[in-house]
């Protein structure tokens, strides 16, 4: 369980120190990723008509109903964007509640955006990103690092797409360099070096690195080239990623990853139990519980 | 001036054929950019107080009146999508009512968007792209090609960023490979492979590719690279090719690219004239006739 909030929590204008403060609160180095459709959802959320203001209401109810189910274990959340901008206007309103929700609770938040852009057009997506409450924005590396600056102001931090969990990211970034180097591997040490300039009082840096460990050793290499950032892994559970492969993301004192699970823990409850929400609990309880012990946090 | 839009144009699925015939109904390959920002908005459609639904309503009514003022001039415009979306769900309110309008006057509708993800997450983005109104999305390769599929759905398609305009790009985007090619070579190769299932009877493909003219000679190089691909050509003017530059970027028979404007055409009428709409009027007529004639479409 999660101490409660008390004061020392929120004195932290740096994005990492408040996310290590939040797995330190819940003795928990984990994430619960929001990614909701609707034919997922419990049939006690589910609207009784198809409508796109019913199916978004539907979105609303669940959204609400796992935040309060797993704010007690959980310290930080990740919202995809994708499943609430499908539904336009009317879901980024539904987005932007369950976001102020999350935070409300203690929880730390993070928008799963991938955004990536030039100039001025970087500053209207992390204002937009903020206006969410978020504490956190993924955003992709390739138009270069300096562009990404703004995600980083008032407090904000960045998760940069290094290595991704999808089978068709080699092709991407598994290309080799005339430096011996793969593409992500220069990301990385693009991304370290970009980090530099804000470290917080943990030790860790307000630009983080996305890396999944479902890409053999991948991921250990990436850990010694980016000492200083948070990883926020995904790929544990449904993507095939086993505890082992995710805890070398972290380093050696147990600290520096956060790992996400989205459907083992969302979907725990199956569409048909009305009592949906105690399954969802109990999923993030034991989820938060294997990494707890695992890294040291919980005897 | 263009063509009154005729039945001819309506009849393709195909989203480079329906892009082309654009360009041939206005007898120019261009596009206008819009990117509204409060600060370089006419005072005339500025709101009085300073306000978050005032200043949307601003954006929206700068929008439309844009849209009407260069609808007989040019066949496709660009709408950056962090612009609205810095306004909340009433900012995507905005931006479909915009997209909606220059569709209902026959424009072809491309959202800068710069999206890129994986598995399902990807079809929620494209349904979102879908549901404004677009008839192409700007994506990221970052992740691989196989994942943005579900862009190139229900006769949609998507511009992939190769080479970006901006300074900072070359740090990821000019990285050597060990067979001798850059990234953004590589990219290009699998974006032309990835291309060659959707090739439309214009000879072109669903799939297209964000190149700038603003690094040195490597546009020629990827327009060799990828010959069925249309080019989105950003950078003409404000951030610095000329002309022939931006020429290179089409194929031998004056087909193949569009080239975008967007500063240099709404903003054209400046803070203060109450007339501000005849100038960005002006402006796409003469960007129209620049590049109309530069490739051939007029005398």
């Amino acid at each position: 369980m999660c101490r409660v909030n008390d004061t020392e929590t929120t004195g932290h204008n740096h994005p990492a120190d408040r996310l290590l403060q939040a797995v330190e609160r819940c003795a928990a180095p984990v994430c619960v990723g929001l990614d909701p459709v609707l034919e997922r959802l419990p049939m006690s959320v589910r609207a009784e008509v198809d409508l796109p203001e019913s199916n978004v209401e539907a979105i609303s109810r669940f959204s609400i109903e796992v935040i309060e189910a797993i704010a007690a274990h959980i310290p930080v959340v990740k919202f995809q964007s994708a499943c609430y901008e499908r539904f336009g206007s009317a879901g980024i309103r539904v987005l932007h509640h369950a976001m102020d929700k999350a935070a409300s609770l203690g929880m730390q938040v993070i928008l799963d955006a991938k955004r990536g852009d030039i100039g001025l057009t970087v500053e209207h997506y992390a204002a937009s990103s903020r206006l969410g409450g978020s504490d956190w924005t993924t955003v992709s590396p390739y138009l270069g690092f300096n562009p990404l600056r703004p995600f980083l102001e008032s407090g904000s931090g960045a998760f940069v797409l290094v290595r991704t969990s999808n089978p068709d990211s080699d092709a991407v970034q598994s290309l080799m360099l005339a430096d011996g180097r793969t593409v992500a591997q220069a990301m990385a040490d693009q991304l370290a070096q970009a980090g530099e300039g804000g470290i917080g009082a943990s030790g860790y840096s307000h630009l983080g690195a996305v890396v999944g460990a479902t890409k053999g050793a991948d991921h250990v290499a990436l850990r010694a080239r980016m000492p200083q950032q948070l990883f926020l892994v995904p790929g544990y559970g449904a993507q095939g990623a086993g505890l082992d492969d995710v805890l070398e993301c972290f380093n050696a004192d147990g600290r520096g990853a956060i790992v996400t699970s989205s459907r083992g823990v969302i979907y725990a409850g199956g569409v048909d139990d009305p009592n949906w929400a105690e399954a969802v609990a109990d999923a993030a309880a034991a989820f938060a519980e294997d990494f707890g012990q695992a890294v040291g946090l919980r005897s």
